[in-house]
């Protein structure tokens, strides 16, 4: 047990003197100390390769933000490359993906093809005892989605055009990947991962009803799973787009919602017993000290509870966003009360 | 009366023999029509202030796609040159506006100075009586943030901080235009608008607390005064991000509320004792005939009513739509019998 447990006994709804925070990307490229250890590899994927490397960057945030959790040093499209998919960071640019769009092109998932992942765990686990590690993966829809479109998109028109027009291949696909994401999950677990989150950052672009159908499901039978198997590893689900799904998500076996600003957290505290994560507006933090202190009090003093929430913004920092500003938002969330 | 008064009494919730239909952006770049009539003037804001064309263009959904209403031909954005904001449209890049952020460099509205809007709609009820004419504004939040950010935007970050960090300002901004919306409604009900709809399109991007606190009073205020002054005239609110502020745009004085494919309309409709309109995705035009007619005919059904309903979609139609497949959706919803 770490010997700052307040993350997990939030989410197991257990009584906290304060509420626990961590930021979606709080080892990033805002952070000073982050760019210099990233100038030590031509390439970011050779970073996340590193377990020496990756786990120095998921400890930066212990000592320099003070922060309740540490989050594994990784992307979520490096599981895909052990499928066969082929993968780039272009520096700017963002990642690319090439896959010809063929289930037979894609090869079974062998979980020792991203043992870097679970060796960065272990390494973290062993470098500190202060903090709970979270390992992650992207969820099923979001992996299929920057398979389809082979990138970042803004209206994801092709993986649409896929689950529209070939909807069994699309549920195949879906099927396959809920399966790598089950099997990279556990393994993370397995290398110590004290609780675990699914991101479904593209969710957001979807109709409620096709999320119903086609999205659901899968993190359904995922996260079901994941508690069969681990039942005292809490499980968080971050989805984007919230205020549409949010009903649909409530009924999961995820132990924790996770969610952006389009949703009102004290309403959906009282409408559904999950705990909460969340749910600060990021671009609060382009703005002067007072807005951030302001936005980040009325959001706690928000919370109905004095257990079940876990602090955190509605989606990633930003990479131009100052260091100083995050590092200010930390402290006014751990200065404050609950009750 | 126009002859064809099925949109009119779907938004009544009187009876109707099937659901009318009528699309966003149903008289634009996507229709062969529109580009011949656009070319004959060299700029966009020309068109709009030419009301002899710009009546031709509103009605030329009427013999080509057979809807069941009409919607003015104009921009969200003309009203905003009347008080003093500099605007211009470049070919294929969107609308620059041009304003130094204060408020004394904002000139009272004459509503005379946007005479050219009244006069195409006198022009539009002059040339037909067959359907419906609607008018309309785009809500003062999504006029305000057009004139902070200059033009469109990704992230509406400039708008965030004037609201945040000159929050008396933003407010008596949002005060100025909502007055300004008014009166610019209103002479377009003198002018024989049959209904009106007011665009919030750039709702989206903001949290529900933020829209709550800060754009959500001044549409309040602008639906009751127009319910006041027009009882007889149906009010359409038409806003982005629909799941995050339904339950407060179920308390507005509007009549209709025009949602995105973020809401589902069957539970919107159980929930709230409301006109509804939209709300199909309006990628699914992009794909195959098969998608289309299964998406369209999968949202029909799910209508909970026989009538309080009005099909459109959740946003507008794009430049690179077919017209066919836009001409094949309006005959699918007309085909369809509620009940």
């Amino acid at each position: 047990m770490p010997r700052n447990d307040l993350f997990l006994r939030a989410l197991r709804n257990e009584p906290v003197e304060r509420f626990p925070v961590w930021l979606m990307r709080q080892a990033g490229r805002y952070m000073p100390e982050y760019r210099k250890l990233r100038a030590l590899k031509p390439s970011f994927l050779d970073l996340c390769k590193d377990p020496e490397l990756a786990a120095r960057i998921t400890l930066l945030p212990l000592e320099l933000l003070g922060v309740d959790a540490l989050i594994l040093f990784s992307d979520i499209l490096v599981p895909l490359e052990a499928i066969g998919v082929k993968l780039t960071f272009a520096e700017g640019e963002g990642p690319k993906l090439f896959w010809d769009g063929k289930l037979s092109s894609l090869k079974p998932f062998d979980p020792k093809e991203t043992g870097f992942v679970y060796e960065t765990i272990r390494r973290v686990k062993e470098l500190q005892d202060e903090l709970p590690v979270i390992g992650f993966a992207g969820a099923p829809f979001t992996l299929a989605s920057y398979m389809i479109e082979g990138g970042s998109s803004r209206e994801f028109l092709k993986t649409k055009r896929f689950m529209w027009e070939r909807p069994k291949e699309f549920k195949r696909l879906m099927d396959l990947l809920t399966e790598v994401v089950l099997a990279y999950l556990s393994e993370q677990v397995k290398a110590g991962a004290d609780a675990l989150q699914i991101f479904d950052s593209w969710s957001l672009y979807l109709s409620v009803e096709d999320y119903e159908e086609l999205v659901y499901p899968f993190v359904n039978y995922l996260t079901a799973e994941l508690k069969e198997r681990f039942p005292e590893t809490p499980v968080i689900y971050f989805f984007r787009g919230s205020a549409a799904f949010l009903e649909a998500a409530a009924d999961l076996r995820a132990d924790a919602l996770s969610v952006d600003w389009s949703v009102s957290l004290p309403e959906a505290m009282r409408l559904y017993d999950k705990v909460f994560q969340g749910n600060l507006e990021p671009s609060v933090l382009y703005s002067t000290h007072e807005v951030i202190k302001e936005k980040t009090l009325s959001l706690l003093k928000s919370v109905p509870r004095r257990t079940g929430f876990v602090f955190n913004l509605g989606h990633g920092l930003a990479p131009d966003m100052e260091f100083e500003k995050v590092k200010y938002l930390v402290e006014l969330v751990k200065g404050f009360r609950p009750g």
